[in-house]
């Protein structure tokens, strides 16, 4: 079998070129006679690794020394702890539920302090964004009139990855740190570093294999003692990470190679305006194909669709399945819908070329004209 | 350059025909049209992996269904807080300290209840193992009527990595539930599940690369709610990852894949006796040698040497140095002692072949011959 179009939502495709280097490199990188994954990390050959991974990134994303980069590991769900162990140094904070990703962030954050919710979409089944109350007398999004000012941050999701939605603008929130869980979206496009106080994402969408979760956060922010230091585990504390550069014990080396390696191709690629370019051009294509449909039809809000996950039915569950067996035949594989909500999903990530969704359209055209 | 002789502590040596295989299968895993890197968590291709690495290992180590095996991230180090979280419902716990590692791990307890220092070896510098008060009316290392009967349990680190020290019997608790950090011996000889309760590992050192933490746990005192789940990181809850067969979230995905080869090829050599006797007679060259040399010198008490990290000097800063420096040209790297005691150190993991332990041996006694 040749490769396969892969839309899966994560883990998801990556670049074969990256693919083709991890291979080469296997039993002997860089002439050291030995494979990344044998390595001290603590030797120079790693060091060169993480610090050429960490340097890419800030190129890409435009992060300058103000911002700590950290490679660590446990995925978004530790980082639903993470945070209010080390932000919560007044013990309030207010999250904004687009989704079950933000809802998970929130249940975890009420251990540790009074976590409220700001707005949330969830009675409309979070197939839209929830309205939030800009001020409308002042430009762009702003909430600072309407932030509670006693609050250590205030959280979001900005895309929904089972739901396919998508903030396309993060509000501006003043004096009040932004933290946001950039996941699904982390490398689709331009990071908005003016407004966020501290970003994470797993990497596994558009960045790298799992087990590599990467904390961008200011400085200033996360400089002293975690908040909650007294009952925080060590491995936790953005300060003590940030201080040991990531190697307060051994990290997920090879993920962050294979990272690097993604970072220097987005790289190669343009960088992440162009990315996101290529990438609103691929899912408009679906979209555009959703909305002439008379069998398929895209499920969020149209005005909330998110850069990657396109979220889409047909007109029963029995045809979605049919559709799902159908493409599969056809090479496409992992659109099936996650598990809360049915349906299909394609997740069309960086490294899912425009020709993959072409296909898919394709098969849908098929499918459609034979199940109409 | 051709493979080198790697005595890495950790990351260290993988068997070449694992990593011949996983450069093999890189771009198309098993017909599936794609990287193992790039599957969903959830797809039934990675089902059968992670559950044919699950099955391998307890095959190995003999654990049947009454012990849960868990593949995490975070290290041992998210782990010396994930164990009082979990497993101090009395809030009581007692530490043996022999080593850095075993030191590290009383010291985050300390911060979720009342963590004792039951025996100690730090005046002796960690040169040797704790005199514990084994009870002689006993038979073998018997600990039960010395414990305090309200400990939630005993801890060790039964293999300190930086000083060269093993357990070679470990104690007899009894109704005490014994706790192990294993990381450095894990899968070096067999497990004694006959006395450990849970016994964890980072992998880089005999079973895979960094980014995966395997606990192995008794699931009679794992499957009720951890003991402190009021602060408890749901991530880190064995409950709850025991519930989710760890897949919580998504977890290192390639990482397991790669322990999952690593396991087949111990099976292959014979399985974990026979991984036992090679490695003694491997490190037994070295110690031999040591004992014999006017130049170097082995630093761990020989009662309690370790079976990989074999730790050594020679009689000054300045000829460790320079030793290690002629070492790396003939081939030999990564035997530089740990930067909290110096001098030298040669890991010899399962994948260390014991012509590279000659090699080193025979590079010794070239430059013993001209530096003596």
């Amino acid at each position: 079998m040749e490769r396969v179009h892969n839309f899966s939502a994560g883990p998801a495709a990556l670049p074969p070129e990256v693919l083709q280097s991890c291979a080469a490199e296997m039993l002997n990188y860089a002439n050291t006679g030995m494979s990344v994954m044998e390595m001290s990390h603590r030797s120079s050959a790693y060091r060169d690794i993480i610090d050429d991974a960490e340097a890419t990134l800030r190129r890409l994303i435009g992060a300058d020394e103000h911002f700590s980069i950290l490679f660590l590991q446990g995925g978004a769900t530790l980082q639903f702890a993470a945070i209010p162990l080390n932000l919560m140094y007044k013990g309030r904070a207010s999250y904004i539920l687009s989704g079950n990703w933000s809802k998970a962030a929130w249940q975890e954050a009420q251990k540790y302090g009074d976590a409220q919710v700001f707005a949330s979409s969830e009675a409309s089944g979070f197939s839209c964004l929830p309205q939030l109350p800009y001020d409308e007398s002042m430009p762009d999004h702003s909430l600072c009139s309407t932030l509670d000012q006693t609050l250590d941050y205030l959280y979001l999701c900005q895309n929904e990855t089972v739901f396919g939605t998508m903030f396309h603008t993060l509000p501006y929130t003043g004096s009040t740190s932004l933290v946001a869980d950039v996941s699904s979206c982390f490398l689709s496009g331009p990071l908005d570093l003016e407004r966020i106080s501290l970003a994470y994402a797993g990497v596994q969408k558009n960045a790298g294999p799992a087990g590599v979760t990467i904390v961008i956060a200011r400085r200033d922010l996360i400089a002293n003692a975690a908040a909650r230091n007294d009952i925080c585990p060590r491995y936790m504390s953005y300060s003590v990470q940030d201080k040991h550069e990531s190697m307060l014990n051994t990290p997920n080396c090879w993920g962050i190679y294979v990272c690097g390696k993604v970072f220097h191709w987005i790289e190669d690629q343009g960088g992440l305006e162009v990315m996101e370019q290529k990438n609103w051009a691929k899912v408009q294509l679906l979209y555009d194909y959703l909305d002439e449909s008379s069998l398929f039809h895209g499920t969020a809000a149209p005005s909330d669709r998110s850069i990657s996950n396109v979220c889409f039915r047909s007109t029963s569950p029995y045809l979605d399945n049919a559709f799902i067996d159908f493409a599969a035949k056809h090479n496409i594989v992992n659109i099936k819908g996650h598990r809360l909500v049915g349906g299909m999903r394609a997740s069309c990530y960086n490294a899912v070329p425009e020709s993959s969704v072409k296909a898919l359209i394709s098969c849908m055209h098929e499918f459609e004209s034979q199940y109409r």
